[in-house]
């Protein structure tokens, strides 16, 4: 946990919060923050700043919160992922918030299997904690939009551009020629979609509408991974590119 | 499972293996592999190649096997990485195997736990199952090889040369300025070393023991990551980099 995360309703007129559980324990044993001593906070979907503890307790710990003007940017990439099965999910969870994700777009697709929808890692109850853990560790306060569909071609033809709105579109296939780094160099478009198929690969109909949809083939290399693993080194190659545009314009 | 690891000795004079097990359960259950199918086969640190199944019986199948002249190349990047907690190694070794590393260095820092290096996950008999569990998903044959150091500076003075060779010598810190595609590509040499570093980073006597030592620090970026999730990151990008520069020859 590198900055403790508050919902804007925990802070007091004075902007003093007061943690309690799990975040208590982490300034009292892990941090070991003494009176007077800044940790780092921020608000959910709001600034990132310090709080001052001003208190300190069993089970309690006071801090009062300044914050910097204006929040971190919403990530500039989203992800269309065809849901994978429940442990790897839950694995990524954390992962895709520490990256940086604006709106995980979960789908089912052909080698879905219909069962990991009713998934307990599928409820809020479940993946919020694990998503707040990877903005914590990645002192991001952008909380990962979230939605699920359980039909891939009403989210294709009628919905992404509603989710997502207008980007570059990306589809990644192992082997294709096309780089992503090359790609999101040479579209000036501000965000990126990027589209993970099951481990088994989108089918030819799932693939043909999503081309039809502006998705752009692009690899990265010809190793075939787990959901998880190619979810991760996707999204820095996106990230990464994304940088590389932006320092180039500088 | 997209490729089924066999070792040299399974095979008999007519290049015939007999699979028990995990795998001919996944060639009956999973590939559901006819009398006279094909499945795609491959001998540890060996070719590649097909098994055309001969025989199938409850718990055994027999694959008759032609290769590929050569064996896939060693992948271009070892990884020198500060031993993470078990947990989190236990997760990283299938994932390493399955996105390329010819060799996994893992070294103590003054910010490793000491008894992370008694875990379970550090003896051969647990990691080597997850890594042919990674080759096998990304179509590789190579193991990587893994060496372990409980002291930092021996190894980072007088090891390393002997252990991963010459090559491009990469530190990952967030935040610097040197992005990993373009020190790749100004760099002319065939490997690439990366240093990832504990979760709460190296300390400044590692930091200038690595930079003293030809280590180059790069960033992907300010986000602070777990180490699960920055090697996966990482590893992609420096691939992603070398594949980039390659094609740039061609």
């Amino acid at each position: 946990v590198n900055l403790i995360l508050l919902t804007a309703d925990e802070l007091d007129d004075d902007r003093v919060a007061r943690l309690t559980g799990a975040r208590a324990g982490h300034v009292c044993r892990v941090l070991d923050a003494a009176i007077g001593q800044e940790i780092r906070v921020g608000i959910l979907d709001g600034p990132i700043g310090r709080g001052q503890v001003i208190s300190r307790t069993a089970g309690e710990v006071l801090v009062r919160c300044t914050f910097v003007p204006s929040p971190p940017p919403v990530p500039a990439v989203d992800l269309l992922l065809a849901l994978p099965r429940p442990k790897v999910m839950r694995r990524l969870w954390a992962q895709l918030a520490a990256l940086g994700v604006g709106h995980v777009v979960l789908t089912n697709a052909a080698r879905v299997e219909r069962n990991y929808f009713d998934a307990h890692v599928l409820s809020p109850g479940c993946y919020e904690p694990l998503l707040v853990e990877g903005l914590q560790q990645a002192r991001d306060t952008r909380l990962p939009r979230v939605s699920i569909h359980r039909q891939f071609r009403p989210l294709v033809e009628d919905r992404l551009d509603e989710l997502c709105g207008p980007g570059l579109r990306l589809i990644a296939e192992p082997g294709v020629p096309a780089g992503i780094a090359e790609t999101v160099a040479d579209r000036d478009l501000p965000r990126v979609l990027l589209a993970i198929g099951p481990e088994g690969g989108w089918n030819d109909f799932e693939r043909q509408l999503l081309a039809a949809r502006g998705f752009y083939a692009v690899s990265m290399g010809t190793r075939s991974l787990r959901s998880d693993t190619a979810c991760v080194a996707l999204l820095a190659l996106v990230h990464d590119a994304l940088r590389s545009r932006e320092g180039r314009r500088i």
